[in-house]
């Protein structure tokens, strides 16, 4: 028998605090049984919200806090009031010391991923922390990262991004040699920035055993699923992603003024209505909710701060696989055994942390 | 009454040649009788294609040509062997001589590019030239920038981008003050890359009469349609534009299975079938086809490559509406008006026109 996953949750994270994030962990005990939770924030607030689950009060250690995090504080203001009593710093905390395998917050980005890297550490051997999330593709999923820990990359992270974000990919899709694509504007060798291409000959020369490095990928390989890595420094990542969102949004929103146009067409969609909920489940943004910190001594996970408990659940059951497939171990082991050629220490631009 | 538009096309241009660009120019020449033309390509490959569009052939002057650009070749090759004598460097040097009002081929970007910058001469204030395109909204259509013709740029040349940005909007969208926004990866003010910020405090602080600068946007805007004029660096245009085509046609799958899974769903998709081609229309990458040059002494429209008579039409008409609404005249009064802070000169890497 394996031993429980035990999550940490900041319950005050997120623009509806307890309200989203008790709710969504009951939603994701009843999915993983096994799951045991470490709960921080306000108790006038929580309390309630844990009286109404008694499944999951069961299973839970509740810690008051004072302190929550705001949403739209500063990464540096949040470090100076929220250090060691905020729930979100307590909620990493309990990683760090190993009462929790993993921490779940839904709190604001900036200050979620100064408070880990303050409290949890980078690895010995990764310059930056970057955010991988799962994006949907036409074959299933890839393993997408950096999408906003990080602006600007030289070549030796963008490999670390690889090496990571393979890693991840071993875990969430159980292969062994996933495949590697760098995200670049052209196919053709000769495109692209020097960063992109100096990561690109790294990749090819090193011959590291369990990635398999594709090559350049453009923008519409992403939902192509070409690869089950893509690599990009934060700043286009970032784009990349919200643009894909904005993307699915907008055509839902055709979808739905061209199936209310006519008579005909309202009763086509009563008679497919089981066509488009499907539809709808594969669209659903809360479904791929949870970004996870990667490079770190610990696991983070971050849900969107506006999702509700469905979502929120996502990012809570990403953080459970994660634990439960020890993502740690493999980033550690996988990094460990990538031998870093004399690169130029990498000196990106911090956005999630930074001013 | 006003004077025709007179398009100069590169017959031998995209994957398909003649056979696209003939057909292309006819269906152009249906939806706006008053177009004219001047084509170069090989005349045993266009001859048999005018011949089978006589109206097409009686407001066309066609110029045979021995060399045609390949689209795998480098800008550099293109150039040596293609310069002065190419079905592609011909058309573009009909723009500059004046025969032409404008120049449309489907040809490869970076030669393209290379020759338009060769031929044509950049702008006399503008340091690097963009491609622009036309961007699907929820709202109708935004102007993005670039998409592809320069990999960074520091902030002056995020402020030309805006720019001749506006002066296409105007064009395009008929409006004296178009709102302009700068991709970023926050809207909080603290976000982003420095290029970015700086971009944003001259925008905020210039004043331009004929621009509303709107502040930073996010990749979800694009879609939303946020702002009429949406600015970022080459690198992450490229990508989120294919980004977005990506989702679409991964919708699209979706969409198609969803539909046929079930003899319910079948039936409904028959009665709603006018909804869907309303639908498809709406995501027909072929009706936004046309990269728009700017910055240049000329206005050059890139078609995609692998586009269908159809597509290559749109691409056309696209620069038949710049020719007719005399968008270089619009560019050059409002770079003009604009005044150039002391800025570092931009040395940003070259892409399309590069090795």
């Amino acid at each position: 028998m394996t031993r429980p996953v035990t999550i940490a949750l900041d319950a005050m994270g997120g623009d509806h605090g307890p309200s989203v994030v008790i709710p969504g962990a009951a939603l994701t005990l009843e999915r993983r049984p096994d799951a045991r939770f470490v709960i921080f924030g306000d108790e006038r607030e929580v309390a309630p919200q844990l009286d109404a689950h008694p499944k999951l009060k069961a299973v839970t250690a509740f810690h008051h806090t004072e302190v929550s995090v705001k949403m739209d504080d500063k990464p540096s203001q949040a470090l100076r009031y929220g250090r060691y009593k905020s729930s979100m710093w307590r909620a990493i905390d309990a990683t760090k010391t190993g009462e929790a395998d993993v921490t779940v917050s839904a709190g604001n980005t900036g200050a979620l991923m100064a408070m880990s890297k303050f409290c949890l550490k980078s690895m010995p051997q990764v310059d930056r922390p970057a955010i991988a999330c799962l994006w949907p593709t036409v074959r299933g999923e890839s393993v997408v990262l950096d999408v906003g820990a990080t602006i600007g990359a030289d070549a030796q992270h963008l490999v670390d991004l690889a090496v990571m974000g393979a890693a991840m990919a071993r875990v969430v899709f159980d292969i062994d040699r996933p495949s590697v694509g760098l995200l670049n504007v052209g196919v053709e060798e000769i495109k692209g920035v020097e960063a992109v291409k100096e990561a690109g000959r790294i990749l090819r020369e090193s011959g590291l055993p369990h990635l398999d490095y594709h090559g350049f990928v453009e923008g519409d390989d992403l939902g192509k699923g070409t690869v089950d890595v893509v690599v990009t420094e934060g700043f286009t990542g970032n784009i990349a992603l919200k643009t894909a969102e904005g993307t699915a949004k907008q055509i839902g929103e055709y979808l739905r003024a061209a199936m209310g146009r006519s008579l005909m067409s309202k009763i086509g969609y009563l008679l497919a209505r089981g066509a488009f909920s499907a539809l709808k489940e594969k669209m659903d943004p809360r479904k791929v909710n949870g970004g996870v910190f990667l490079g770190l001594e610990g696991i983070v996970i971050k849900s969107h701060g506006g999702t509700d408990a469905v979502g929120f659940a996502s990012a809570t059951e990403l953080g459970y696989e994660m634990a439960r497939e020890n993502l740690m171990a493999k980033v550690r082991e996988m990094v460990a055994a990538t031998a870093r050629p004399g690169a130029a220490p990498a000196e990106p631009q911090q956005v999630a942390s930074g001013e």
